[in-house]
């Protein structure tokens, strides 16, 4: 399956690190189609009050003018043509995605009656292109991350698309950890595969560690961050997913095979399909198969990368002032420090305050303590005890 | 001059209060009509971003549904008729003046050119009450006060209409100090006034005074806070202004004497007008000359009372939840204490917050430490500096 050979390069780095290494090429003839998936369905509680259940993170131009979803398509696009993106999202943010994506067609856009978490959605992209194009690359990709170095990462799925394709694999994408971050899952490397520049196989998945293992990871070199974004071919995914879930793949299967009753179809469908991520559906135990399931690879992202998981990530994306303020939008710090602020359509003037996140929107603000950004879930919950069901 | 003689009545408080004495009453015919005057030029820097140059404090509805300017008519008509209520204001702020008090006629409202502090809004008020009514009573009032108790301050406003008829007096109103305020100026009480339900002659006027003298006024008995109300006859109060200022009673004499003219006049008036507080330019010489010049009365302020000079002021006059949060919209505090927030048109969720200010306006918003509220300043000199005039 080697398509070339990288005996006697001589690995110095702790990872492998494919800009130093022959890249496997596939020969034009055995190149299949691409296509993007984009996972644009999610929430984003941690970002009240920007995001709302009819806006969230994805949707929303947290990064700059464009949206996380604008931006995501935009990053890809050189990978495929416009025709090959396919965006899964849920009925009640089809209508933005359409107004953000004009030049996405409607049939690509694949509209889950509910959200069901991720397996279900790379499941459905997976049916999609099976019924369009017989076996073609997958790339999946959530909507709401930061990257911005799109020729990176491009590079990065262009690898991945090569091992994928050779190894008939489920490739992930990992991301060398720079800092103990707990927020993160880690993706434990396994044996380098030949021939496939500096891709490894995938020993294992670890849930979000505790510090002192973040940290034992971060020293040991073996870990990487678990980026979210996969690549495989739609006939591997598919026979993946039969194997692992094989009630979610029933459920799915073929549900693109006629035009006709789709919506009537989904809405059935969805009614059975249990909510797991495909993480924890698919690659942890295909993973832990150890070759008995499809094989579980990872290249190394060779970019930037934020999941943005929460506004304490915007400093990074935004930039600092020397104090340690970051703002989108308008900002005044007077004696004040390492404070976050979003507020792109009015000015903020902070006077003697520190460690604060504060965010703007048009009918309702956030004052946070920068250690409690995770706690603002606790408002929108607090929001539904009150009945201002207006705010969430 | 005493009207009836309260000898034998037992004064065992620290300061005299008239509402356990027989207060002086003038008779049917030596009545004179009463004027209010209120002064409604302020600028209300302290209150960004909801003061701006074109909304001082004054026309802030602050408090409630009603703006202070509003507020202050309200609580004194009872006093006087429509006809009687003057406004002093600048060019600036008229057509909102107007418009909030649609029942003051346009000839009622004294618009001055440009501010020039008290003294000249004082000394407009009065050449106006002359030019109408020859002598009369002048009640004189900011129009920047909070006073929730209107009857306590109506009686008060009442005795002291009758010790500056019967004692020819400038007269002021004290407030009884509460605690060891730093930024109030404060009044020193001299003898009791015979007949006068408890007014005193007042001593001496001191300026905002260090903790330690301001504990020592507390502890002592003798001093007052500096209401900044007056009432006098439109006479008393324009000779005291003849003998104290001149310059600044000359360029305003006789300037309503014919209706014709008045803005050309007034124009060349405020060129030279010295722009001095009515204070510092009659009150504090008028009681240093002790008796030589116009006699200086004190009456006890029998109500609560707050002259709101910054965001501090505000739990005061709201009221606070059990962990100390004061707001004027909707709040949802988590875990959070002590802050003030002004947030009358959006929604404000507190995550993990203590000791701040929050305000609110449409197109800019402040975040101040509790601690740092005199610091709001600051902010609208950074404006200027940057030049982002709109949000003065």
């Amino acid at each position: 399956m080697a398509l070339i050979c990288c005996s006697g390069v001589d690995f110095t780095n702790r990872f492998p690190d494919h800009r130093r290494m022959p890249v496997a090429r596939a020969p034009r003839s055995r190149r299949l189609p691409r296509y993007v998936v984009i996972l644009a369905g999610g929430e984003g509680k941690r970002f009240w009050p920007r995001s709302r259940r009819r806006a969230p993170k994805q949707l929303l131009a947290i990064e700059g003018r464009r949206t996380l979803l604008q931006e995501t398509v935009r990053r890809l696009l050189p990978l495929c043509s416009w025709e090959r993106v396919v965006v899964v999202t849920n009925a009640q943010h089809a209508a933005a995605v359409r107004h953000q994506l004009p030049r996405v067609r409607a049939d690509q856009i694949l509209v889950e009656p509910v959200g069901r978490n991720t397996a279900a959605c790379i499941a459905l992209g997976a049916e999609w292109i099976a019924a369009r194009a017989g076996d073609a690359i997958m790339i999946a990709v959530p909507a709401d991350h930061v990257i911005k170095d799109a020729r990176g990462l491009r590079r990065t799925l262009a690898h991945a698309c090569v091992v994928a394709t050779d190894a008939d694999a489920l490739v992930t994408v990992g991301i060398a950890p720079v800092r103990p971050e707990t927020g993160y899952g880690y993706i434990e490397l396994g044996k380098r595969i030949a021939g496939q520049g500096g891709a490894c196989w995938v020993r294992r998945f670890h849930e979000k560690p505790s510090l002192p293992k973040a940290r034992a990871y971060l020293a040991g070199g073996r870990h990487m961050w678990n980026s979210g974004m996969f690549v495989f071919k739609a006939g591997v995914v598919r026979r993946a997913l039969q194997q692992c879930v094989p009630e979610l793949y029933g459920a799915l299967e073929g549900v693109w095979a006629t035009p006709r009753g789709v919506a009537r179809r989904l809405q059935r469908a969805y009614r059975t399909i249990p909510s797991v991520s495909f993480d924890i559906a698919v690659m942890q135990p295909a993973a832990a198969m150890h070759g008995a399931g499809p094989p579980v690879a990872v290249v190394r992202g060779d970019f930037d990368w934020s999941d943005v998981g929460s506004w304490v990530a915007m400093p990074e994306i935004w930039g600092c002032d020397e104090r340690g303020n970051a703002a989108l939008g308008r900002m005044v710090p007077i004696d004040s420090s390492d404070s976050i602020v979003y507020c792109p359509e009015r000015l903020v003037a902070l006077v003697g305050v520190k460690d604060l996140i504060v965010v703007d929107s048009e009918d309702a603000l956030l004052i946070c303590s920068r250690q409690r950004a995770q706690d603002v879930q606790r408002v929108t919950h607090e929001l539904k005890e009150r009945g201002w069901s207006q705010y969430l």
